[in-house]
């Protein structure tokens, strides 16, 4: 069976005593073509070599009776008896599954099923060859902070959740501007009439911030960036705070304003009403290669060094 | 009574022979407080010489009394029965009565009755003043153009009208990007993912396309700005095309896309409808006190040379 | 001989009558490699359809012998005698040419020996199938304008030019901003202190320009842009007049401040030094094949579109 | 004698037990006006209070026969000798005493002679209310980072300095481009074609950074930001990196490269230089009166809520 064989050649050599990692997590992406053949080889070559292995539960169902030797975890409990995690989707699935495990300090593998992202940055292809190694605890760790986020009315708290990437605050309707007043550290900082207001942590950062003409925060430093929308006033500029800041943005004004926090909407905010962001408690501890270089990955994804080579430009 | 004396110093001599305003038409924002008699003094010094003065309908109303020896007309009779019509608001006021008039070719004279705006450049308390010179033929008259816009699905119109400032394809939503695909004098431009783009006249560009980065254009300037809002690709800049370009922007993804044209909103775009954007035939002319400057209304409202007398800060 | 082989392949055929460009002036990059050969092999097959062609002298010089069966002349001679220019090169090149030529109405096609550039659009190797079409009538004729510019000191005028490109005063020592004064058509627009200020044709927008955050003019438009560079003020933004307006930037302040046309700089620049600028009378005309399209180049070079695809960013 | 009956009003009872400034050095602009005569007033006062006052060397020079009561000190023994120094100026001037007190943690007190600035908060008709009391302990401290720059040539070191706004190396010439390689911590961040790039502190990020288009980075985020200077990549944005992180800046290209330190330039870079950047041991610490908040500062300086009360502009 050729599949055996390209199993035993990667996978040679059992489990070496003292890996960090005994149970070890399998999530994919919902849906995703060709993801199911790549995680069932990857599943058979840990297993052999020791590691117990366990399927998310809607992995499990996706990939059919390949995944049946297997157990089967739903995220919470992934949340409680496994010791990493391995992703294979996007950097939108890797967040979505980095929020939902962020108390559990379990950590994070990413495998990119398309193009390598910011935050999953083994390519499908490579997963065999990498993720092992990985487990044995040839890795690099990187923590990234979460946002603790809460709507608050009257007094009462309406909603509160993580967002790993951002907290927005903006217009949930066809026109019209936000107007928002912001505190931080219970000090006054502004008003502002834009379209919206962005939140970000060191990984919403090249997310959303960044097309919002905000700058890029590296994931170490302590830090969340105020990123404004099409602000009226032109000299409303990015503001990079200590991540220890508490945050509170008041809706002072304007039609329809709505607040996301990564994906999760809330649409009907109204006027009086605070939202009120600060740091998690939690972090999340994402694994990488041997070798990972954070700006190798910024290079690739904003397409830098691009022009170096041109040797004749208009500008020569 | 004292306020005759106050016409009198302003108003002695009668209309001059050969003025090109026989009927004025005086044009109040609704609701403003303190409006109602500067217009009625207004109204008496150049009825006094000679002019025909008409207030518009809603604006004599809300006046009341005061307005009774003159005439009313509704925009639309303006249109046909008056020389020139004199709007007392902001820019907003303006440029919506601009657009009522633009197939007219009545000119305006801007007066604001706050502080001084792009467009509304005479302040209210100068416009006694400065308003009868203009009636008598000395002012400056500057040409600018309108966009006329059409929304297009399966073949059929849907929705068309004129924008002053500009025509702007968003989300309508809380969340999500917009794609777009847009094409110029039927040749392909570009795709575009982001949360929205902005098609802007000259007017328009010291409006919301400057709040998402775009440049200011003259209003002599023959030209059309397209300002994309937070694009998904970095290079994405501001263009700016002449304003004989027919642009035409197909909705090719994103969830509750819509579109404004300057305050009116159509929000329930779908995949496939176009929105078809070229300069309008009607141009609506704007009268300014002579001696106007539009670099002293840029200066005046941005903002510029706040910081040239700083003679100590971090930069030096 | 090979070489005869595939010339007659793209050559055959004689030049059919009508063909606007008798004459046909070949130029080349100094010192580019493998640029002599392709330039040769288009001379054949150009000669051979009945074109007279001429090398420019340097261009000559660097191809040696190969060139001798043709006539060599220099710029100032092809601007008199030639009745078209290819030039192998980049956009550089190009646009040192195209000034050279600007006042002679001889077109330029444009062939890249590197990257296809924003005005060289033809790659080297299909130089052979696509300049001899056009040199039978079969393009795309496009117009643009360059700058007049002058310094004045005293009322007497120390330096004048062409620029294809932009004029930038700037500092030109290693620290300290510049302050300016800027005039348009005689009227004060106003003063600024940055690093320098970029007046940019259509053609030098997407140069320096576009580094310095200015928008992208369509070749057509009839405008330049004024761009900052690094101003003090936040409010400063580019602006965009007609290329009709009379610019004029008075050196108010500032140690070492100089002025770059294109390439050609000038130096030493004293407090009261006025640079003035406006439109040359000379347009450049620039041949395409047939079914050029300008949103095509901005597509390539800057790099739209590329993220179009991606399904899954922490944006999604 | 009026002058003292003003020292009365504001300096009655003497400075209390436990002050923890015993020896306070005054520091002026030199050559600034008027500022020797409330430097005077403030030396009496504190004086009376029981301080021991001393002007620093060159100030007391300026202000001649009123400051010889007092006792002077060049910078270098104010840094020995004085518990804390009260600095008059802007903030250039601020910058530079605390570069020089930087090794001996002298706190600096800033009072500006102009318009206030955003270091330099207290403005000089306040001084004599605010300065006795922040002298008796009523005070808001904070603490700035400093970086710390070397320039190495083949293995040398060729200068070395600190620096507090920002380091930015940048062509020295009128025209042409820099081409940086950056390396940070040891790991490859990216090449660069630009005007130059600058590293900026916390404090140097509202300075020259700005200009730039750089974030706001907060005085207690533990940051430095890198922010690019006409980039001929179009995604080449600002990045702020934790300040602990080494940064190593080589001259890769370009001609007559240059680098300044705050106010120090070095001209003449050669290609495979080297600039070292880091966080300096040393930190500075400026004293605020009770109260201060540094989010005002930045709403004054730059304008912010500016336009929060237009009723109506062209965007509503």
């Amino acid at each position: 069976m050729p599949m055996v064989a390209v199993i035993d050649l990667w996978c040679n050599g059992g489990m070496k005593t003292g890996s960090p990692f005994k149970t070890v997590a399998l999530v994919g992406k919902y849906h995703a073509d060709g993801v199911a053949e790549p995680l069932l080889t990857l599943a058979a070559c840990i297993a052999q070599r020791g590691h117990h292995v366990v399927f998310e539960r809607d992995t499990a169902h996706n990939i059919g009776a390949g995944a049946d030797p297997y157990g089967t975890l739903d995220i919470q409990e992934i949340a409680t008896q496994a010791d990493v995690a391995v992703v294979v989707g996007g950097d939108g699935t890797m967040l979505g599954v980095g929020r939902q495990l962020a108390a559990s300090n379990v950590p994070l593998i990413g495998v990119n099923h398309g193009r390598v992202g910011f935050i999953t940055d083994i390519p499908l292809d490579e997963m065999r060859q990498v993720v092992p190694a990985m487990l044995e605890g040839h890795f690099e760790a990187e923590q990234r902070t979460l946002l603790s986020a809460r709507i608050e009315r009257d007094g009462q708290t309406l909603f509160d959740t993580l967002a790993f990437n951002d907290v927005v605050v903006n217009r949930s309707g066809i026109s019209g501007m936000v107007e928002l007043r912001v505190d931080v550290d219970g000090r006054f900082m502004y008003k502002q009439r834009s379209d919206g207001l962005i939140v970000a942590t060191p990984t919403g950062s090249t997310a959303y911030a960044l097309s919002a003409s905000g700058p890029i925060l590296h994931p170490r430093l302590g830090g969340v960036v105020l990123v404004p929308i099409a602000p009226h006033a032109l000299s409303n500029r990015p503001i990079v705070l200590p991540d220890s800041s508490d945050i509170v943005i008041t809706i002072t004004g304007g039609r329809e304003v709505g607040a996301n926090f990564d994906m999760q909407s809330f649409a009907e905010l109204r006027q009086g009403d605070k939202i009120l962001v600060s740091r998690s408690a939690h972090q999340v501890t994402f694994l990488h290669p041997v070798g990972y270089n954070y700006y190798a990955t910024l290079r690739r994804k904003l397409h830098w060094n691009e022009h170096i080579s041109d040797e004749d430009t208009p500008q020569n």
